[in-house]
């Protein structure tokens, strides 16, 4: 599987409209045959700091997400409401299930 | 290398205090030498969720941070602060570098 940690800065005065469109994202990412998390955390410290806290079955939902309408058009938003370039780590890895 | 996502549901009346309480265990859990990211984010739907969003080299340093007086402390501050028990997903993997 894969973890994805996007990080996103926002502009100040953009963060109201991103919050609005991002919702359509989540919903429409978290509907994806291969996602299993997709949601949205703020930082505690920095008010137009977001992370797209994402996991995925494997490399091909991952393909198949970064092709779809709604990512598209959020990577197009992204370019009047980012402050800074998207800051993403991804992992690949195993959960560890435990007792 | 290790990645974790804690999360936590706090008790709303119990949050302001929590937010202070837990700056103490960033703090210490980011000069660990074995941390390699351990930064709280908050649900932007739910404003009583959080999660710890954690990397670790190896399990040595998780389990060398499980033992630390600052995380023994904030697991007693939680039976306080805890709405639900700690939900936290644990994952074994790499970073993939990109280009």
């Amino acid at each position: 599987m894969f973890i994805i940690h996007a990080n996103m800065l926002i502009k100040p005065e953009k963060v109201d409209e991103f919050l609005k469109e991002i919702d359509t994202l989540v919903a429409a990412s978290q509907a994806e045959e291969g996602n299993i998390t997709y949601v949205l955390k703020r930082d505690v410290k920095q008010d137009n700091l977001f992370t797209m806290v994402e996991e995925w079955k494997d490399a091909e939902a991952m393909q198949l997400h970064n092709a779809t309408p709604h990512f598209q058009k959020f990577v197009q938003d992204m370019q009047q409401f980012a402050a800074a370039p998207l800051d993403a780590k991804v992992f690949e890895g195993t959960e560890i299930k435990r007792g």
